[in-house]
């Protein structure tokens, strides 16, 4: 990966900025629609709390989100500012006013059905499917309400990168998977700017997958970086990946141990009872 | 997992009925908290097309969700009733007026980032999680336009369980991930009664997991079986279980196959080439 000249940053922002939404003209008023395409995911909060029916709301499309047969394959930890710092000894990141970490549950529902056989790969799909759902679900209701919120998967060990330390320190049973964390609060000043998003034409297919536009792909790369240089000071986009990637083999390590090494009483639990009949 | 006698089956009854989605009072009138929370998986449609500005809205939704370092990981194969019968030889589930078969896609980005090692769980978690934030922004897009959707994993082939038979057919490059497919429509009358959701005191927990309640867990499960029973003519919460159960081997296998068994030459790349410096 190569770093821009100064005419490749200059026609890279230029490209972000003619980028943005597009909505159809009839559609232009639709409030939810707005609410939805206009998200940002923020990571600079006022001082202002999350209200107490702000946050019920938020919780209550989580509660409400869709889920493979409605089997609700998730949990989420909630914390207000004291709390966080209780257990990770430091402010929830960004300063948000509160946090829920989003956690694919597979244990709870084997509580009362008790045929699903021990089959890891499905189990996980599932549980990482239906949180990340509902988890959206509680970002764009904090939208709704006013409020924003940003998903962190890394940032601060809150996310399926330090699925193995996060399950430790929430004393998770075996089968619930730490997927990431929501932080909430109200916005300070303006919301960001949209990241650079590829064209519809390069992640849409027709009938069959397409062979993806290279020359598309090293644009939006050269937008990536040109963005992360304009609004951060201290970041940059290379500097992102290599956070994760200094994290990927220890990531890769515990969710292998977390999706695989489950208790032998519970992989064996689905050949041992009555099957459905 | 037992049958219902009818007291329990009308006490279930009562208790889908009282379980209702709880909107904060100085909410109520939010727009788009509304269209969020009175979402309903939809499986019968009128004869209304998808109108093709509601399909760039909801296209739209898919291209800007967030995802992880801004990476969308995913890709969407578009259908017309006709390119699914000539790909599928069957309508469109449920004869819904378009298809959207949901991709996680890892593929993409290495095509311009070579840095990243062939770290199976982790990229798979990356294009699973991003791509279900992905489907569920279409499916509130749609709904905020007046249309509705179901996501279907199982259903005619159509998500993860069938994840092989789908790359093939789609002709899928290794590392891109069927998931799900969406059907979008109108709705035929009103739409389906929300099913049963836990209770959010069984589902949110305060700094770290709590047990679950049997008994509450117990009581859903009925109103799981009663609420089928009282909208399905055909369909039973244990046949649908049982229609997962029958799959579930092939499906774990076939996922085993696409996340780790892939390419010698992908799985190198990451070492070989320059690392982020």
């Amino acid at each position: 990966m190569k770093g821009l000249n100064p005419i490749e940053f200059v026609a890279a922002i230029k490209a972000i900025i003619d980028g943005r939404i597009d909505i159809p003209q009839r559609l232009a008023g639709n409030q939810a629609l707005g609410v939805l395409l206009n998200r940002r995911s923020v990571r600079d909060f006022s001082s202002r709390e999350i209200e107490a029916d702000v946050l019920a709301a938020i919780l209550e499309a989580g509660r409400l989100a869709p889920s493979t047969v409605n089997l609700q394959t998730w949990s989420f930890c909630t914390f207000d500012s004291g709390s966080w710092k209780k257990t990770f000894g430091a402010n929830i990141p960004f300063k948000a006013s509160r946090a829920v970490i989003v956690l694919g549950d597979a244990h709870r529902m084997r509580l009362v059905i008790d045929e699903f056989p021990f089959k890891p790969l499905v189990e996980y799909t599932l549980a990482v499917m239906n949180a990340s759902i509902a988890a959206y679900a509680m970002n764009i209701a904090a939208e709704a309400c006013g409020a924003s919120a940003v998903m962190l998967s890394e940032t601060g060990r809150t996310g399926f990168y330090d699925a193995k330390y996060l399950k430790e320190k929430l004393r998770l049973p075996d089968g619930v998977f730490p997927l990431m964390t929501l932080v909430f609060g109200y916005p300070k000043g303006r919301k960001p700017p949209m990241p650079p998003k590829l064209p519809l034409r390069e992640i849409v297919f027709d009938g069959a997958y397409g062979v993806p536009d290279q020359k598309v792909l090293e644009a939006w790369l050269k937008q990536m970086m040109a963005g992360y240089r304009a609004t951060r000071v201290i970041s940059s986009f290379k500097g992102q990946l290599r956070r994760y990637l200094a994290k990927v083999d220890s990531a890769e390590n515990g969710l292998k141990e977390m999706i695989f090494h489950r208790k032998e009483e519970l992989r064996d639990r689905g050949k041992k009872r009555e099957r459905i009949s």
